[in-house]
């Protein structure tokens, strides 16, 4: 459990897979019916046909691998995701937002140690593993040092980021607002440390929780920061009709956030946006130039803020890719059931829009898409994951679909967005390494992990103070 | 493979099931901490603290199990499942309704064997355990006796359906439509053959595809026969605005198929209506005084009809359920999916209604009882199932809450609907027998269920000619 040893000689080698349906998600949406991929320590050497690789490439591979037909594909990026969180999952079903804020998250965040993050992370790291994430996007929480020595440990790849305020009403007594050098020093100084860590497979964003709790400073010096080290900003935006009410009172534009961040010229600056639930077409059209990537996070959209005007996005050309947000958000934190619900709330949206829904609208192609490629381009990581094609890393997935839940198996490609269960995920690597084999996870103890988390959660709720009502009639 | 032999030889005694949480769903929504249950034969003879149990029941039992705090609910009942379309999962993704029917659906079940409805029963049957479902309400398909053969041999209990037209547009070539007389005839031809079989597991109802597709002498005699035979009717009831515009023009009532079955007594006729998803409040009126009772299929709304006024109907009294409704209309069929996306979809259509998102609507307690009592008054068997209280059948589930995908635990109820995952069902008991123990499916092979269903689905699809369009580019 202390975690990060021996990377560099856990070399793998060359590796050959064969006999699989590799869905490869590449420029020309490629999928080969009796497909090998080659792995040649972290990245992909060679893809084709198993006859021709298993020609080449057997004398050479130190390990040879039979898919038997299974499907591989790339590992899903999650691009909003507070594994800070993991420990509150359950502390704040169904209460008003108010309540969500004020009486439970911000007093557990503002409760937590170093120590109650890494062990959130290692928690939220095994459900995001299980479900074939091998890269994410951090949404922001306090102790970054504490994530990427879970990061580092699980084999995973991310873009960790600080929650960042520096103003803001009904912050928690004991969670001082830092001042705005404090807080771009603080990053500045976790860039510094953390940036290009573990293999290169950690790298540090800037963060901004929210428009009500950041000043302009803050957004200004951001913006430039960010620019300057050429890193992303990850920010939600645009999450409640009331957050836009207050920027186009309080600062003189006339719809809401997204229209002031285009003033200030926040979306030229690498930006990913959470949510973005409350757009006008305006503001689309504002994210469609300023290459803004947006992330959907259809569960917690659906139980907290609403409908994101996804099929509008991608109809301009904005890069949508998906998120499972917080687990006191969502309580699932499954990318798999993500990719379900992305189907399903996007085909139902249209009744609220049309008094009809549309099935056709986001196809399975476009859920998977935003799941893999959209989801790399997000994280600003295109160039090295996202799709299986030679040259990028070998982060990928083998899903075993030939069991109750995803046969028979007609359409394969929608049998991946409709059918396809957390469960359905075999092995998932990451950087060339096994993270997941054969549904175990590799690098750490789950069982370890799950009784110090439990504990860790329990000792943080007598901390903060956070009481549930009761519910039914316990005896 | 061949089913039903020896369950009443294989009788179970006295069973012990000692340090639980049972979640018992009785009228007064009782928990019990350290709870014990004791099974003799097909009924729950014993329900208390396990420290009395322990000392009253073990002398007296055959086998006693210590459940080390896993939680023990009554299994759940799925109000609207087509079984027979467990076959065509994945025909129909991401195609309009009109191709959705006419080119996939009817097609394939006009061309189904009663050999293929046992095969799709089978596997449909297996999805449903595993996901804690003891009791179904079938849809309609046409071969009643292979999904009770199918029913039989899994252990499950069911309310099956023949699905009737006489009457509609747009039916397939070789699927005549038939006389009133002989849907009815049919019908009660069934209900002697099968109503109360399998040890009372199976009952038969009567079936009504939809208004669309039937006569106003089929509504009315199936009424009729309905209540002398004292059994229930299950209908498709307002799905989508065009049946209730037809309705209206063709049948001279103001609204839509629920004010015109209200208008011919048809409404008071022990109904399960499925979906209902256009009502007005007129209408949500008749149902609640009639005593309708809805299945609300949370996913297949999402993605093919609309969102179901489900606060409404509740706040009004009218007693909901859940249903996963058949496999191309939802591809997954999980009741745990269910709960879970009933609890999102009626948290965010407060968004379609309000413009904001209500975090608080349709809490997790309201999600356990449709998925439990009111599953159990929706199939009018309340007076047997649906909680777990002495006197009633021993049908109930065992949930293994210790996995990543639930901890930590600090809302307990709350955890079963927004945690909980179908692969943390561990046990699954029907009539005082195991149908599934350790996530082992006891009564089928499993493995040979699934082969024998794929090569059925296959030889199906090519026998009705149905051809999907391909997806991406394979090579």
């Amino acid at each position: 459990m202390d975690g990060g040893g021996g990377e560099k000689t856990q070399k793998s080698g060359i590796l050959l897979l064969h006999n699989a349906l590799i869905v490869t998600m590449d420029p020309t949406s490629r999928v080969l019916r009796d497909g090998a991929l080659v792995v040649d320590g972290d990245r992909i050497r060679a893809l084709g046909p198993s006859p021709d690789l298993l020609r080449e490439f057997s004398p050479l591979a130190d390990d040879v691998l039979d898919l038997h037909g299974r499907f591989l594909l790339p590992g899903f990026v999650n691009t909003h995701v507070h594994t800070s969180q993991q420990l509150g999952r359950g502390i704040a079903d169904d209460v008003d937002l108010m309540t969500w804020l004020h009486e439970r998250i911000w007093p557990y965040e503002s409760h937590m140690t170093e120590e109650d993050s890494y062990l959130s992370t290692l928690l939220c790291g095994i459900e995001l593993i299980r479900s074939g994430v091998t890269c994410f996007a951090e949404a922001g929480g306090q102790h970054v040092a504490g994530m990427a020595r879970a990061v580092e440990l699980l084999g995973l790849r991310a873009c960790l980021v600080q929650s960042i305020m520096d103003s803001g009403e009904g912050l928690p007594a004991n969670w001082s607002v830092h001042s705005t050098d404090s807080c771009i020093q603080s990053q500045k100084e976790l860039f510094k440390k953390h940036h290009n860590t573990a293999d290169g497979r950690i790298r540090i964003w800037f963060g901004l929780r929210q428009i009500m709790n950041a000043t302009d400073r803050l957004l200004l010096e951001t913006r430039d920061v960010a620019q300057e080290l050429n890193t992303g900003i990850h920010m939600h935006v645009a999450e409640i009709p009331y957050e836009n009410q207050l920027v186009t009172s309080t600062r003189g534009v006339d719809h809401g956030t997204a229209t002031y961040l285009e003033k200030i010229g926040l979306l030229r600056s690498n930006l990913l946006a959470a949510h973005s639930v409350w757009l006008n077409d305006a503001e689309i059209g504002f994210f469609s130039n300023a290459g803004v990537k947006v992330s959907h996070c259809p569960a917690s959209a659906m139980r907290m803020l609403g409908f994101a005007p996804i099929k509008e996005m991608l109809d301009a050309g904005v890069c949508v890719s998906i998120g499972t947000d917080g687990a006191p958000s969502n309580n699932r934190m499954s990318m798999v059931d993500e990719m379900y619900l992305a189907s399903l709330i996007n085909k139902g949206r249209e009744a609220y829009i049309r008094g009809t829904t549309n099935p056709t609208a986001v196809p399975a192609e476009t859920v998977l898409k935003m799941a893999t490629v959209s989801g790399a381009k997000s994280v600003l990581w295109d160039n090295e994951i996202g799709s299986l094609e030679v040259g990028k890393k070998a982060d990928m997935v083998i899903v075993n679909p030939f069991s109750w839940s995803m046969v028979p198996l007609h359409d394969l490609i929608s049998s991946l967005v409709y059918c396809m269960r957390t469960e359905n995920i075999d092995s998932v690597m990451c950087n060339g390494q096994w993270i997941m084999k054969d549904q175990k996870i590799l690098n750490v103890n789950e069982q370890e992990v799950i009784s110090m988390a439990m504990q860790a959660s329990s000792d943080l709720l007598n901390r903060a103070g956070i009481t549930l009502p009761k519910r039914m009639n316990f005896v």
